[in-house]
């Protein structure tokens, strides 16, 4: 659903990295809204955010963000990009942190998940409704079906369940977002290495003859955990995954339709039809 | 349960990799039994197996394995030592293996216990009763308790419970006898890249700063899928595993009580107390 707004509303962007920030920033440029970054220190990339109105913020600089936010009268933040646990050292904080210390330390003890929501929580109490990319700008949300030119067989429709069920069971251990499965054999299972790494690992280990399903069988499914908030931390594909899953020697890569982020879709679908692997938005239970 | 056997009765092991066999033969010898090593080309290390009464063999050689068991009276077979999915390349058939095909192949399409447990039924209607390393050798298997100097504490024995967990959640997968969380938080789950690749893989994480728990937080656990058949295919680690231990900056490892296998328990013990790391066998449900 796509959410009318006033036009030239401004909307705070906390960017990660990666370049999913800019593509989020045209999104908001192409719905006559005002794009402002925040760009957290350490992971977003200058030639990304500066690009747009930003400002630097620290992660701990909770007061700076909310006075820079109100003095750029946003109502509205969309976390996009990559954004891990920061190291202890990196933390730089202000008062405003500080009084809110004790629960964030609490949210820092459960996963990921409870780490984001606790932080959109303080944010919808400083004032700034969080949103979701789903709701901001649709068209970066993978749909659902066969995207480019080749379609997974009977055999990879298998991997693909078997990969989504794998998904939805590690759903109580916030993690796995990612799996990899071959011939009904799972090859890979993702934690805080990241899909890219996966994949090279898998690559690897073919080459070491230590995975020996034949090139061309295996997928890399990608869905949210059962029950993830949709408005920050969806998986996000480009045509780097692509590649890797071409290296890898898998058939193709199926990605949460509705759940999964890709920034340039015709690029994807491209570097896909080029490699000769499929590229599908699965539904289903387990990816919603 | 310690078998009661004839002197001198021969065993069969069926050699892989490593040099866990070696261990395994001299338990058949402390027990006046009669190692006969089948050291599987490709797999086997020569240094290990060569050392002991042995027959080279290829995967597929069903008919030259049953024909050379029999001439050596072997009424028992051990597996041990690492067997991955052999590259059909590799393969040798003779007819006995061709006539067993269909089957093969049905087990081959399953995951790596229905592989394992198929051939297990079809050595035990060749005349081999397949026995576990627990049955002949029960002093490879790791005790319960804290085994070295070290002790886990409440927040790892917080890790631990939920790496069980994890691992029992991930059974119905065929995948998944080890894991690494560190705070609550899964660093890493383990499928065809094996243990040592998972904890190189954390240390660079490390590395790279995208695992930012404090140095010496954090566990490695290890343990058999909930209803894995035992008589192979257990879990086992050596002083290599404590070493990526230490080198992946956790605190310590555990491990299934009763369902791992330590080939050189004392050295193992020397190591993690050397890394200043706790090792500990551990029972619980998740481990049974």
């Amino acid at each position: 659903m796509v959410r009318a707004s006033p036009a030239g509303e401004p909307v705070a962007i906390i960017c990660g990295g990666g370049s999913l920030p800019s593509a989020v920033a045209e999104a908001v440029v192409r719905r006559d809204r005002r794009p402002v970054m925040f760009a957290v220190r350490g992971w977003a990339d200058p030639n990304v955010v500066e690009r747009y109105a930003h400002h630097w913020i620290a992660i701990g600089q909770a007061g700076r963000f909310f006075r820079l936010a109100q003095a750029e009268h946003c109502r509205e933040a969309l976390f996009i990009g990559t954004l891990l646990r920061p190291p202890l050292s990196q933390i730089r904080l202000d008062w405003r942190t500080l009084w809110l210390m004790p629960r964030i330390v609490r949210f820092f003890r459960g996963g990921d998940d409870r780490l984001l929501s606790g932080v959109a929580s303080l944010l919808e109490e400083g004032g700034l409704r969080v949103i979701g990319l789903h709701e901001l700008a649709p068209e970066v949300i993978v749909p659902e079906g066969v995207l480019g030119h080749y379609r997974p067989s009977a055999r990879d429709n298998a991997d693909i369940t078997r990969a989504l069920e794998l998904i939805a069971a590690l759903g109580p251990f916030d993690v796995g977002q990612a799996a990899i499965v071959a011939n009904n054999h799972v090859l890979a299972v993702e934690a805080a290495e990241g899909t890219d790494n996966m994949l090279a690992r898998v690559a690897e280990l073919r080459r070491q003859r230590r995975v020996t399903t034949p090139p061309g069988v295996g997928v890399l499914v990608k869905a949210p955990k059962p029950g993830q908030d949709r408005r920050f931390d969806l998986p996000a594909i480009g045509p780097q995954t692509v590649e890797g899953v071409a290296r890898a020697g898998l058939a193709g890569l199926a990605v949460a339709a509705g759940g999964t982020i890709i920034a340039e879709i015709a690029e994807v679908i491209a570097a896909a039809d080029r490699a000769k692997i499929f590229l599908v938005g699965v539904g289903g239970d387990a990816a919603k």
